[in-house]
């Protein structure tokens, strides 16, 4: 069961709904977000509590709900959420394109690159100073050195940037540079991280973890909810099959699923979810067409010298004759770009 | 190494050129098609053969071929195969669509499925009436008595007509009233039942294996070819992974993987393939945005009274508003419908 | 609902019965064994059917069963399944060892192998004439010929012979000759196979398809028996995943849960299920511990020259060495080999 | 290529030795351990390097490794690695079962399970204090409270303890009671946590990912190792497929594999691998039978009472039956408990 208090409801006022709550054996969850604060009341159903509570002047309304994912889902929230990140719309009708290299590795190269993925279409600029990698002898990135070449292909190009955040230790430092931060598939589940970015004041990126169902992915979508932060997009990114021909295997039908099942933005990582460059624009076009809010896309001007994932990485003139094809797609299935 | 010999190539002209073949220690295989025969060369690969062979007037050219997928690859033959059934061309410029009802069920259904899927845009009518079941006691199909129901349809339409066929006994049965024999899933390493259908004359669609990888697939379309039958259709529909939302994870990015590395065409099952009919809509245009020639698609005028797969049917109505939205996308992708 | 007959029913009586089932709604599958006769009613139940048909003097008992494989599960049988092949009890307290090359390839190497696996500890001679490769250009065995060639090891050895059947036209043909038919991964649901394997009056042996859930399984040998043979023995010979070291990734937990499902025998086959002769004794040790009522396990005295699965098979010292440790682990479970 | 240097080499002599493997081109990765000091020289592999390298008086040996995981490998380490965790050797001839409840979740039932697996066989006492748990709405562990009742445990029994980090914020405080730190499935990949816990001076037992290769699995320990702590423990806990009937599909083939490419102690966690307390017992003897160094095994006295994977965990009696049976098997494959 679900409290939504109203807007500007102060401290005793909410105690005493907690209280309330409590007394009907429930416990509670508090999740304060900008605008409005949310009481989630754990526990087994009580019908009866909801006209009580909802006689509590401070109570919009209390909504029982059957998912597990209380504030991700649709019976709390059905119309899409929408936020904007500087002038850029996450979840409108227009579709998100972020792209840059995978790494961020040259400072020359970089800013290159996000000049042109620009001119070839894009509205937010993607690149990681800090890289999760296998092994541990393989390039790690450029930490906070990264992370300052972007904020300057920022100033260049007046595009937000996204990056990703690995570690507990450098929230802070991602978070003062990054204007999203992005949590990797291998750190969908690493709760403690999830619970710490929830708290920011910073839109989220979540990765589809490489085995996680639909399900969890949204559990882990929750974490960050449930922690205050209500501007999360979720991205699908390939799952792990036995197909080897692909790195991953880019699960499309997840797009139509999680957007039925949940108000976030929901956008595709084509260049990890098949791991080779060729391959990125059918499935860029394929995702559009399943309804995908935006693509994170890696582009890369000199794919051979790239440390990290250089196979898998579009020329900027691909990108751009991409975006041509992806603009009427979008266009038939009542989007823009 | 793959030996192609001049059309109209006379019976000991080609034993000659077999017994060339084998002077240089391979062993032949030998596949008739209708316009051209081809000779397999099996062995450990023999540069100095080519010229010999070359040398002599039967021989058209000779082929090394490093792909264990010989006549499926594009190595051998790199245009496009194109075929027609009936009126219907398979792998051109026009998106095909394939459409009815899972199961043949009852013949006044059957008939008004058929009608109004022609009506909402299909160019080729489906049905099953040999159905794979995973239990023994679940209803089998109406067997040849559907096949002659589907022949009616066909009759009343003027459309082609697809169904399965599952047992080597019945080839030659549903031989003589389908237009397009399709192997299921469960059959694609069935590799008696795929050198039977190589020897027909009548065009073959054939499903990955759910748990098949891509190049296992196309191992099972050179099975057809090298019998003889040159008319292959190669058919997604879904493979088995760990998630449990969707009945199957439709792999799109096998669609562009399939065409690059063979020339033959590429449908998708979106229904199979999702388990669920509100998903077919997405999924089909992705499907056809990602490149497909085609797809089958299950549509039921009265879902909730099907024996067979009816959650994942749509309604007629749902059908034609797909393929209107369908051909914004296909005119995207350069692609008519 | 299912209604077992007394032995001896006569086809009057029976039809009699049959037709006061479906009186109740229900339709009828009939399964004829060597002993007792058992009709499946198919529908909705009907409890009210129970003492009715109880009452008529040819019905031994009506049970009623929640799980789908009617005739595999311990509902309507608890008692384990234990029958003879020749001298060998299969799914009795001893181990049973199914030892010999994948193939028979050359008549002198098979017969040494059939000798060797004798004296290492093999009850049951095992061997391929009839192969499903991924490949129409490999090796497909030696079809009848090598059928002669395991007959002629049955004679030089007293032991019973097994060997894969997968073709529908061939099932007389192998089942002149083998004492145990197999049917393979791929072929687990050729249901028209299995069907016709389930009318011979010979033992089966039904590996797991490789990415047959253990219920799909079940279902498959459910075709077995409600053809009308009861003879069947489970294998379980490796799942697919996305680990890549193992060929397989063999499912020892299938084991437990099959003999907690199932009453019928339940073997492992380790050579396909890891593919490396190196693993292939400490995945036999866990089969066993784990509760296998015996084993497959490839043997090949030259491993390096066979054309089929040479990596996987063991020499017959190292055959006989495992099968010395294996006697310590069988005793410990409370079985012998 | 994998430098190692004498013990009680300086730091001069290190800086000197670090400067001559860079003239080569190589990067340098120092990993400090207790004993010795390893210096991976990271590049392009150089055979010239390896005399004038060994020349210098601080250098052992200069090896040249093929595989990622240089210092997980066998190749550098040919015998197993063993350490003692208080008075228990790991990785010895004698099997360690490490079993206790999942989490503390109570006092008296902690200390009493304690006791009671103590009395059954347990060498080690496992609970959790942090739980990674897949909602935040879950019981998400006692904390620091918690690892006062394991400290308490310990106190009583006299057995070391075992517990989950999953925290970076929190290394320091569970480093202070733990006597091994346990790295769970959802964190294999959190590199930032392995690094920090690399450089602690406790044992760290890492889960193996639920979707992870075994080679992923390998470098996840190598990260650990090259941090500079070199007791490390990998435990297999089942992986993800398409299996439904058990939680996970327990990978018992990845015992044998990860024994003979690392020198490190291999676990076996039948428990989380299984999900069902029926199936711990079965797959617990399947471990050992192919060779497992122990078990992770969940046992509470009051299974139904648990707030966290009460399903798979045995009662104390059925515990203390099981691990007589074991010692069958360990006995028969050369082992002792």
């Amino acid at each position: 069961m679900i409290v939504v208090l109203h807007g500007g409801t102060g401290k005793e006022e909410m105690e005493e709904v907690e209280k309330r709550i409590k007394s009907f054996g429930y416990s509670v969850h508090r999740s304060r977000g900008e605008n409005k604060t949310i009481l989630g009341a754990i526990g087994y159903p009580r019908k009866e509590a909801q006209a009580v509570l909802e006689a509590l002047p401070a109570v919009e309304k209390v909504v029982f709900i059957s998912q597990p994912f209380k504030l991700a889902g649709r019976e709390l929230q059905q119309e899409k959420t929408i936020f904007k990140v500087g002038d850029v719309e996450i979840g409108g009708p227009k579709i998100v394109l972020m792209a840059g290299p995978c790494a961020v590795e040259d400072k020359e190269v970089y800013l290159q690159a996000a000049l042109e993925v620009k001119k070839g279409g894009a509205a937010i600029i993607r690149g990681g100073a800090f890289k999760p990698r296998t092994s541990p002898y393989s390039f790690q990135g450029l930490e906070e050195e990264g992370l300052k070449i972007m904020a300057e292909a920022r100033e260049l190009t007046g595009l937000p940037i996204i990056t990703e955040v690995m570690d507990q230790h450098s929230v802070e430092t991602v978070a003062r540079y990054a204007d999203i931060l992005q949590v990797g598939t291998r750190n969908m589940q690493n709760f403690k991280l999830l619970q710490e970015l929830g708290r920011l004041d910073k839109p989220v990126l979540i990765k589809r973890g490489m085995s996680a169902t639909i399900e969890e992915w949204l559990m882990a979508a929750e974490y960050l909810l449930s922690s205050g932060n209500s501007r999360v997009i979720l991205c699908e990114r390939g799952i792990r099959t036995f197909e080897t021909y692909t790195r991953n295997t880019l699960d499309i039908s997840a797009v139509p699923i999680a957007k039925e099942l949940s108000h976030l933005p929901v956008f595709v990582d084509p260049s990890h979810g098949t791991g080779k460059w060729k391959w990125v624009s059918p499935m860029s076009l394929a995702a559009v067409a399943a309804g995908a809010d935006g693509l994170l896309v890696e582009v890369h001007p000199f794919p051979e010298q790239a440390l990290c994932d250089g196979p898998q990485s579009l020329v900027p003139e691909k990108f751009a004759k991409m975006v041509t094809t992806l603009k009427g797609v979008a266009q038939a299935v009542g989007r823009a770009l």
